[in-house]
């Protein structure tokens, strides 16, 4: 026997090793995992692996994934059409949706400008979003990409390319995250706190 | 729309959810990665999957996974037949082998005695140990269990059992693991390094 496992074996790990968050060690305590559990559930999750493939498209306006397109956001009558809020990933649109607090419909970027990884302005859904300015409907545009160098400089560029519109560009405050102790905050993110603060 | 993804997304995350190791908020990163990924490597994921449910078996002496009963390890006529070590779980052999220190044959009992989840020595295949033994072909049985208390358990349930046999029954040592500081090594440990000393 080699130092390697059987054929079926060695390549389901290998095939779960390749996943992002998962090392070789886990790759093979899922596959043991798998091996011990009842058919019927291993089938749900190849079965699950091959749906997604086959159902989940990108929304034709938002970018959004989607089993419809448009997706069930941007046509839904009780959102309000007049703002909308400019997100990387498919995934941050959940992060807003969680908070309640959004009502409007959501642009996504597929990313953010990184010189680095050979992401340029062309490479982002950019053209898409100033066709939906172009109607004169949306009067707010919130940038919510990551507070990071790269969504820095990408909310950056997008607030100069949207400036001669007549839309307001606004960003998600910096500040404190809600729980955290001023001892362990490092400067920015205090100074940030600092430049934004409200009246209590 | 709902606080949750469309519905072969949100099946797909609760799928890979389930898998030992894997959170809710790692399950979405993998679920996003697959859409991202090309149809190939999302439908070898799958297929990957439902291959090992299909062609894995447990070897019938040994009780190792593989895809070939007897296993490879059981048939090899290179292998010294007169030792057999004893596993917990078959991923056990695979650590045994890397070691390249071990050419005999193994026993996967399945587990450990665990009277707190319900393992007794009933659920364990010490029986078809027993009966490779019968032959008595075997001189030695290496105990390579857990060196924790579910495994010092059945090490010792099993070293009795084999008492009255004409068998050799050996465990491996235990001591301070290679490249470790003596600092931090727990008092059991370093003990059992001290007991099992040995000329230098």
């Amino acid at each position: 026997m080699a130092l390697a496992y059987d054929g079926a074996i060695q390549n389901l790990i290998d095939a779960f090793a390749k996943l992002p968050g998962i090392g070789p060690k886990g790759a093979q305590r899922i596959a043991f995992y798998l091996l011990g559990a009842d058919d019927q559930e291993a089938q749900a999750l190849a079965d699950a692996i091959q749906e997604v493939k086959a159902k989940v498209r990108f929304c034709e306006i938002c970018g959004n994934v989607c089993e419809t397109s448009p997706c069930p956001i941007c046509v839904d009558p009780r959102r309000d059409r007049t703002v909308i809020c400019v997100v990387q990933e498919p995934k941050d649109v959940m992060s807003i949706e969680r908070t309640r607090e959004f009502r409007g419909l959501y642009h996504v970027l597929g990313g953010a400008i990184n010189p680095m990884a050979n992401v340029g302005p062309a490479d982002l859904r950019i053209p898409q979003l100033l066709e939906r300015l172009g109607s004169g409907e949306v009067s707010e545009v919130i940038m919510a990409l990551n507070p990071n160098i790269e969504g820095e400089a990408t909310t950056t560029y997008i607030s100069r390319l949207l400036g001669p519109l007549e839309v307001k560009v606004t960003r998600l405050a910096s500040g404190l995250p809600v729980g955290a102790d001023l001892e362990y905050a490092d400067e920015v993110t205090l100074g940030r706190a600092l430049v934004g603060r409200r009246e209590a």
